[in-house]
């Protein structure tokens, strides 16, 4: 029979099974299975219990027959959204929740909506034979935040720059291939399953920066669209769609793209119309607007709000929704000017705009005020519009975290900003509607070039699912179903090398929150001028004396007065302010102290001399990890470790020469710096 | 008639006459000529006069007729080289030289080759009504070097990241198009005519740096290159061809491309013998060998003479040339080891062989031990090798000097490099056998992209002429050809925006002889540490309290003695060191006096603020020529002059707030550092 991953319709190359090997249905298949409901979802759960089923001996039973598993779909509440009828009464789960009860060496999950059977179906996959042995247990799971998405930032025809998947690094794009959607989409269904299987339900197939080409898949290439929508439909996963703010100009016959102009109104409802005959269930609209050179409501002297009602009013009728990403700022900067201040760009541009933007449309924010950078603070921006909804968007593609050639496991940074309470009180996890990554897959056999940035993928569904949860524990469950029958030493191998990466790569890149320090253009690598003198609004102000952006309300730019109450007194002083972030909000001397006892020239060259040191003790290892790892996995990590360690000593050399160069301070224990 | 610019044939575009406008053929159309002396040049020498006499009414006489100019080709001594056969008895002039005699309102030119001929032609051009008016002259003519080349770094195939020009800033290619030779050469044609007007006689039509399809230019593409000769050769220019060392092995069939293998020398023999059958006066091969991941002789563990040795066995039979670049050293350098040092490189490598090179193998050095910054010492190599053929290599195209969005007149860099005395006594023009430069033309409506641009190439050839030339009395040639009629005021404002173009630039961009300092990759505009920390070599080490390269034998590189002893003593010590070379040789503190009686740092605030208002000035005087000069002509260096002036506004402020944020020394003036 096919394999359960896809394996068939790939030009014959071997694809990871990630965290859905075979063997990670050993417990449900080796038992007896009844499923009731029907729908598309609930023939998806069936397919998956049969194949497992088929490979570990066990069964699908009927009615009346003795069953260990009952995956049961109720008609109770609330609908599953077209994706599945329910089979008798019961409580409501919502579309995407579910029930689960474990007594007697028996399970049962109960599900009001096809996806909760799903979700409560790799629930189940996840807890392996635990989910049937040991003492009763009843549990509820519902997902915390509504959307849980990837933002593919995935070219269709390649950008001779940006190649086919923007900042990507995981070979080509899963969805596009020379110019076209891929004849095969095999690959795209085994996505959507391991999407499921993690708890993501939306996926946005092309980049945020909308071309020519691009353009196009809202009307004469909607056809594309809907074969990949019909990939990802059967796991749960609804298809969005970026678009680009002047569609009417750029694909015609409109003079305009003026939001308030009634003939752009009707264009869009026209278009939005034709979008819904081809793809029922699309999701909605992804838009990039007037930032970065991309057209907006800006032009026609309007407002987001304005610019985001428009595509809302199209969308509304089906049930879409527009996501309207925040990142706007000013990208020609002139760095002499150190009054303006990019961090401060979207509060200053959206929270005057709070309360007119429809229900229907989402802001879409990313985590912290700049772009992605290893440290940020949170964006004042979330928290700061109560009459709005919000979209964090975190980055799982590494652009600048490695570029998954470095391991950095982001969970600890995206749990920080999940649990984080802009008001004091209520968390972002809480305030959020939505958490979005922008997606690190590609057409690499191992989904993500770097096979442990898998890890990143899984762990930002989990946490999408589940903000409160321990992302450790997250990393627990990846590494048991990645690794069937990991034992100890595996399991704590990997931990050992994933656990504190993240801590690690900021040790070795830019210190105490400063930020960017990198290549210009492809951001790989130091470069700790290289955005200094650029009009992009990143710089450190290092002169002989000290360094950091003073962004006080004081006697800098005013950033930190965009924060409420108790953050804005916190990030005000060097005094109060975390280490991690003084060089966000402060430029202090050299020999500032921090909280931590050290001075800031002396904590820059020990954390870069502690995270060379750890990059290559996490390298020894993995080496030691040889026997328990295939090999093919175990050699591609091995060697990007050697560039992993190469690029952190070239990160400390760099860093280190560069401030000692500058500040004259020699290093109190002596190391060799250059 | 079709006009004599070749604006037929090339989709309309109108090319700029460069300096030889139809206005410049006043004196000689208007008279009557009588040319005595058959074959292809002395043809092309009539066709020229027969245009020009066309256009203003002059006349091609036979013999008996009185005539007012004479162009005689003799059949004395040393022949045209198969391009003439000459008329009578007479001195010898070589083959390009030629005698010219004025008299009683009379001139006539005498030449013993055809290209002698013709040059006599653009000689008596040059000259105007002068040519035949004033008292008696007599004069002989004959170029210092006996090539003058122009080395195009033209791809075929468009680079994916150096595009179709490697560092050309005037469009595409002349040559090449979409992959193989341009159909229509009429504008290969005008560019053999003006360079033979300017005295260049020979071209390599591709880039040294042979990718994969212009290795094929060898062997089975031949007659594309045979093509772009038979339009070049009426004017008495040459062409060169750029090859792979390792052809043999890319084109194959062999395994090998060992220069001592014997199936390695006759595959270079075939090869060869096939290329003079499709070009009977090819010039030659010019080669990058183990240089920048060219392939080399290293691999293979033979010397640069034995590789060279091998290409100049396969050409000696027919009279070719190998041009053996000297470009050779480790662009793979570790930033942190300060004991290696590029500028050593070449020295190094090529000084112990002096005498192993063939007689037809010319060791081609590029002008400075680095490459081709707006100001560097001499390269130690020249002189270095009495034994060894000498090309002494520059840069027409301006890829460090402001490409051709700047003004830079490099006429007096050229000089200076051209009537420097490596030993104290005899000169580089004297020493060398050719001058070649990097062309900067390309496709572009003005040849070279910035119209003033042109003075470079024109310079170039008349330099190469007459090494010992005043370069401003050939930029008062070139504005007079250039700009038939020209007043007294437009030509003060050329004199104006050129003169000192070179020294403004070298003011506002990496100060005393530093080197580099701009944007990795494209290499435009400022950016100070960006090759700092680079593995390319080229290094300032700027730290708070000094800057520069210690490159003296007493502490630094050694690489001061390399040179013959009055410039390794001079070079040897700050004291001695010429202010303009201080950074290059040394590493001195902010506060070093110079001989200009300022301190480093003093200079480089001065000299960026001076060099940013003399941009300014230039800009202004400019603006003032608008009634003197063609529109589009002017129009088209108005708006590079805006460019110029933002650039070297950047360039003044990121040089200066980085070197004060680097030393903490405020500008004495008080002026604006940020």
């Amino acid at each position: 029979m096919r394999d359960s991953n896809g394996n068939d319709g790939n030009d014959g190359k071997r694809i990871d099974p990630a965290w859905l090997p075979d063997a990670a249905f050993r417990a449900v298949g080796s038992r007896r299975t009844l499923v009731r409901g029907t729908g598309p979802l609930a023939e998806t759960v069936c397919g998956e219990v049969a194949a497992a089923c088929e490979r570990f001996g066990g069964a699908l039973v009927g009615e009346g027959t003795p069953a260990d598993l009952v995956l049961e779909l109720t008609d109770g509440g609330v609908s599953g959204g077209g994706d599945g009828g329910g089979a008798g009464d019961g409580e409501d789960f919502g579309a995407e929740g579910f029930g689960y009860v474990r007594a007697d060496g028996r399970a049962a999950v109960t599900a009001s909506g096809g996806r909760g059977l799903l979700y409560g179906l790799f629930h189940v996959v996840r807890l392996g034979e635990s989910a049937f042995l040991g003492g009763p247990v009843r549990e509820e799971h519902r997902p915390a935040l509504a959307l849980r998405m990837l933002d593919h930032w995935d070219n269709v025809a390649v950008h001779p720059v940006m190649g086919q998947v923007e900042r990507g690094y995981a070979g080509g794009s899963l969805f596009w291939s020379d110019g076209r959607a891929r004849e095969g989409l095999d690959r795209v269904r085994a996505y959507g399953r391991l999407l499921a299987a993690c708890g993501i339900n939306a996926v946005c197939v092309n980049n945020v920066n909308v071309h020519e080409t691009e353009a196009h898949l809202l009307t004469d290439r909607i056809g594309e669209v809907a074969a990949i929508a019909d990939a990802l439909r059967p796991y749960g996963v609804r298809t969005h769609l970026s678009v680009t703010f002047a569609a009417p100009v750029v694909l015609g016959p409109l003079p305009t793209a003026d939001p308030l102009d009634e003939r752009v109104r009707r264009w869009w409802a026209g278009a939005t119309a034709r979008v819904y005959e081809a793809v029922p269930d699309f999701g909605g609209y992804v838009v990039k607007a007037d930032s970065e050179g991309q057209p907006g409501p800006f032009a026609y002297g309007r407002t987001h709000a304005d610019g985001a009602g428009l595509l809302a009013a199209a969308l509304a009728p089906y049930g879409g929704t527009v996501h309207w990403r925040a990142f706007v700022y000013d990208h020609r900067q002139d760095w002499r000017d150190r009054t303006t201040d990019r961090a401060r760009a979207a509060h200053d541009h959206f929270v005057p705009l709070d309360g007119d933007f429809a229900a229907n449309a989402v802001l879409q924010v990313k985590h912290g005020p700049m772009d992605f950078q290893v440290r940020e603070p949170l964006s004042p921006l979330i928290g700061a519009m109560p009459g709005t909804r919000l979209a964090v968007e975190v980055q799982a593609t590494q652009e600048y975290t490695g570029q998954q050639r470095h391991v950095c496991w982001l969970g600890p940074m995206w749990s920080e900003v999940l649990r984080a309470r802009p008001d004091g009180e209520v968390s972002v996890g809480q305030l959020a509607d939505a958490l979005v990554a922008v997606s690190n897959v590609g057409d690499d056999p191992f989904w993500t070039g770097h096979p442990l940035a898998q890890a990143n993928l899984y762990t930002f569904g989990r946490l999408a699912w589940d903000p409160a949860a321990d992302p450790h524990a997250v990393l627990d469950e990846w590494i048991a179903l990645t690794h069937p029958g990991a034992g100890r030493r595996l399991a704590e191998g990997l931990h050992a090398v994933l656990d504190g990466s993240w801590a690690t790569y900021e040790k070795y890149t830019a210190p105490l929150g400063v930020g960017f320090m990198v290549q210009p253009g492809h951001h790989y690598g130091p470069s700790v001028d290289g955005y200094e003198y650029s009009p992009w609004g990143t710089y450190h102000f290092a002169d002989r004396d000290g360094v950091g952006v003073d962004r006080s309300a004081g006697t800098g730019t005013g950033y930190a007065a965009q924060y409420a109450k108790p953050w804005a007194e916190l990030y005000e002083t060097p005094g109060t302010c975390p280490d991690e972030l003084l060089l966000f909000f402060h430029h202090v001397p050299y020999g500032h102290v921090l909280h931590s006892g050290k001075t800031v020239i002396q904590h820059i060259y020990d954390t870069h001399f502690e995270g060379v040191e750890e990059a290559e003790e996490a390298g020894r290892v993995w080496a030691g990890l040889a026997d328990l790892v295939e090999p093919a996995r175990h050699a591609r990590v091995a060697e990007l470790y050697e560039e992993q360690v190469r690029s952190a000593r070239e990160w400390r050399d760099q860093v280190n020469s560069y401030f000692l160069r500058k500040s004259g301070v020699p290093d109190e224990r002596g190391r060799t710096i250059y």
